[in-house]
């Protein structure tokens, strides 16, 4: 018997050894004497038992970060200025060197990194359109780095582009094109998908400025809303249009395009001899959150025979849900659509589509016919061979995650994230709009999740609106934020908008805020600003 | 004694069990009976346990694939045609549903997706430029998407932004522009690198063009090698310059510029009443390698007032080896650099840097002063905000990736990568220069890792020079490739080239391949085409 208890006890500690060994740093490749370099990785000989171990290391950095992001007593950033960034952090030094780090220091360097970014995935960030982490779309992200390939070619990406297209296709089936039929590609933004939309608009009417350039076509006007994305400037610009042939449409107060206004600036640019090509219609604008009325833009645009893109980068992933749908009626009329999923979907960057109603179009329009790439003698059917359609040459796999999601999800998953945000939103409105020392910048519930606001501290709660106040409550929101940002409880935006001084715009489609997270960020601005 | 050998072998027992415990697929959260959903993960009440676990048994995946790509017994690809895998390959079903998989589903469909893929780290896939897995990149983009912040403001990316900073101006340095003054930003890709180029040249020449559009400009005309890549002429049809409007210049047997004929042509086009406006010279063209001289192009610039853009997206890399930089002499006298550290610096996909000489040309070109997100009001110093200067708005963070692997390398890993490319290179030359059945495209030793050549099948090697022999010749390559894509031995690309047929280009960034790597090649070429 008592042998049997010694041996047990041998056995025990034997095994608390061994279980120890492997967690102890003493005994890690990463950790020990000589420090291995990354030439002891793979490809190297005798390299696969580093790789494992420093990768095992870096996962546990990264789900360490992955549990705290989650907990709200974690801070959401922990802020420093760029100058203190740039002098260094305790041994965070951000400068390039000639000779090798140690991988010790390499694993440092992460958790630094880390460590004096923001949360985006934070329950109580709410700063950008893009917020949350999703963890299925975090691993496909994971996969397609290890995956490390190129869109371009069938050849070397034969599963994602696959997955592309038969992504793109449920997209346009969502959308309401016929079987949805038509043509699309993923992009590296919304500015980027805008991007496509002018100019597939304008080789559909003015194929010739392909070869000619613009001095083949006539003057050409677009018109987009002024509460519309700036990458509709930016666009006009680049392509050779010019910012002054971007024609700005007056909303309603609740930055909505008013139809009247397209239709009389199309008949004065038409009276000037110039050619209205290209319409923008918002859907969930950037600050407003508002929808532009899609079919009755529609209707403009046949009756003046112009290309009508819907901007739906914002507010496309609402049309994921039976409830909300209905604010982009009409969308089915669009030539083209921006839509990404990055941004209401809570798919991680970058995931933009730009989906087009005539197939070819895109093709016509960028194709070059590189020989080195599309080969037209290759063994398989080569029309899977999509890089020529895109302006880019080398194409990052955006696919991958968001496919993976929505097998994760299914198309009721992604519509339960969207009622929920838009449930929430409406919950921060209903809280505030008649709350003491909170202001609305529009009347009645928002249209998206923008939730737009002034706070009034005490201070100026008497004061008559005049320039006096204006000026004053302009700098209320920055100082507010300023403190936020420092006490790293909460990020949530802020900016003028036309005539109106600096507000608070709130959005949600961070999967992890809840009703707790809005009252917090209520009362966390009332106790920053309550004395300004 | 009998009974310590029992215990033993009773604990033996325990230990294999509860080993196996751990790897038992009936034991994890994953497998057990109620599968879990994507809504039982964080931010889930509950959720840090199966997250975990489903990101280390996820991880699992990603590390075995990994050990798998290095090892030459893997294949590098399972080739199946489009139509096998739409139709579904055991069980691994492409199309997405309403309903939610479980996360049991989930981790299928990963290895599925890894599985039908391409290896494109495999020590011998040379089909691209871009080829090889960086560990340490790995784990850069890993950590990127696990941040998964976005590069336009300073407030949501300030370590990012920083490194941004500090790299591009390394990269000014070795360019060799004074104190590594200048700008640039990193993009999606060389084809936008290249976009940029332009964009920037002609609002340095023409900054009305912005406002008004390219009636503002004179007929414009840009110049380009015809051996230079096909996103300079994408660029020319979507900037609205025309593609007519780029001139190809001709080029030597071994496919770099002849500057005489650049500087006939720009004489010809000012005759003609047309504006020479913008050169790109390509450091390391996409398919002989070929370097333009710079010094002599730049001289010819400065004569006709016209941009000078370097295209080193592919041999921007050598400016990293003392040994081979002087291959790219004068390309400090550039206006502007594209260099793409996801090619022959092995940086995973996707990581490509503008690079401009002169400060403030982005900013200007680009900048519409979007108020949601460049308040001027800011608590820390807005100049760091740079989304502004780029034509998208949301921006992938692809800096951190290069950063990491910068560090873990030191510059002078980098060099020592970029030599042993290049020996690769010159062995592969020298060893196929002379070797029957093999023909070089052009002679000499190649400029940069590419070597381009024939491979003759017995049949055709009495033939003489003709119509058949080039007809029957053209055809080998893309036969050979086939038979290597279906065998999965190995990859390389081919194309024609002007009046030459079809011939393999192969290319060498790939960290993990060796001189036996090259002897591979060689013999499955022959192996596969002795008989055709």
């Amino acid at each position: 018997m008592f042998e049997l208890f010694l041996l047990l006890l041998v056995v025990n500690i034997i095994f608390l050894m061994l279980k120890n060994r492997q967690k102890s740093p003493e005994n890690s490749t990463i950790n020990c004497q000589k420090q291995p370099l990354n030439l002891d990785l793979l490809p190297a000989k005798n390299g696969e038992e580093p790789t494992m171990q420093f990768l095992l290391e870096f996962v546990e950095i990264l789900t360490n970060y992955i549990r705290k992001t989650f907990d709200r007593s974690t801070k959401v950033l922990d802020f420093h200025h760029p100058h203190q960034l740039l002098e260094g952090m305790e041994g965070f030094n951000l400068e390039l060197s000639d000779q090798p780090e140690s991988l010790e220091q390499i694993l440092v360097d992460c958790r630094d990194t880390l460590k004096y970014g923001v949360r985006t995935g934070h329950p109580r960030f709410f700063n950008q359109l893009s917020t949350g982490l999703d963890i299925v779309g975090l691993a496909g992200e994971w996969l397609t780095s290890t995956a490390n390939t190129n869109m371009f070619t069938y050849e070397i990406a034969p599963v994602f582009v696959l997955m592309e297209q038969l992504t793109l296709k449920k997209m346009r089936e969502i959308i309401g094109w016929p079987v949805g039929e038509g043509d699309g590609i993923f992009s590296p933004g919304g500015a980027i998908s805008n991007m496509y939309s002018v100019m597939i608009a304008r080789y559909k009417f003015f194929p010739e400025v392909k070869t000619k350039g613009m001095a083949a076509a006539p003057r050409l006007v677009l018109f987009t809303s002024e509460h519309s994305h700036y990458s509709i400037k930016k666009t006009s610009a680049a392509l050779g249009f010019g910012t002054e042939n971007l024609i700005l449409l007056n909303t309603d107060e609740r930055g909505r395009v008013i139809p009247a206004d397209l239709e009389a600036k199309v008949i004065e640019a038409k009276q000037k001899g110039y050619v209205p090509m290209f319409v923008n219609a918002t859907a969930g604008t950037t600050v407003y959150g508002a929808f532009d009325p899609i079919n009755e833009i529609a209707d403009i645009c046949e009756k003046y025979n112009m290309w009508l893109h819907v901007d739906g980068a914002w507010g496309g992933g609402l049309l994921m849900s039976r409830k909300h749908r209905h604010k982009l009626n009409g969308v089915e009329r669009a030539n083209s659509v921006t839509w990404n999923p990055h941004k209401m979907m809570g798919v991680p960057l970058q995931c933009s589509a730009i989906l087009v109603r005539e197939r070819g179009l895109l093709q016509g329009c960028n194709s070059m016919c590189a020989g080195y790439l599309f080969q037209p003698d290759k063994q398989y059917d080569v029309t899977y061979d999509t890089g020529d359609k895109a302006i880019q040459c080398g194409r990052h796999v955006d696919i991958f995650k968001f496919w993976l999601m929505w097998k994760a999800k299914g198309t009721v998953g992604f519509e339960q994230h969207i009622d929920k945000c838009l449930d929430l939103s409406a919950y921060l409105y209903n809280k505030i709009k008649n709350r003491e020392g909170f202001e609305m910048v529009f009347n009645g519930e928002p249209q998206h999740t923008n939730v737009c606001f002034w706070y009034i501290p005490l201070s100026l709660r008497g004061l008559s609106d005049g320039e006096e106040r204006r000026e004053r409550l302009h700098k209320v929101a920055p100082k507010i934020k300023a403190m936020m940002m420092e006490s790293g409880t909460t990020m949530v935006g802020y900016q003028p908008q036309g005539d109106k001084v600096n507000f608070f715009r709130m959005v949600i489609s961070n999967p992890a805020a809840t009703r707790s997270d809005i009252d917090f960020l209520v009362e966390e601005i009332e106790r920053l600003g309550h004395d300004l």
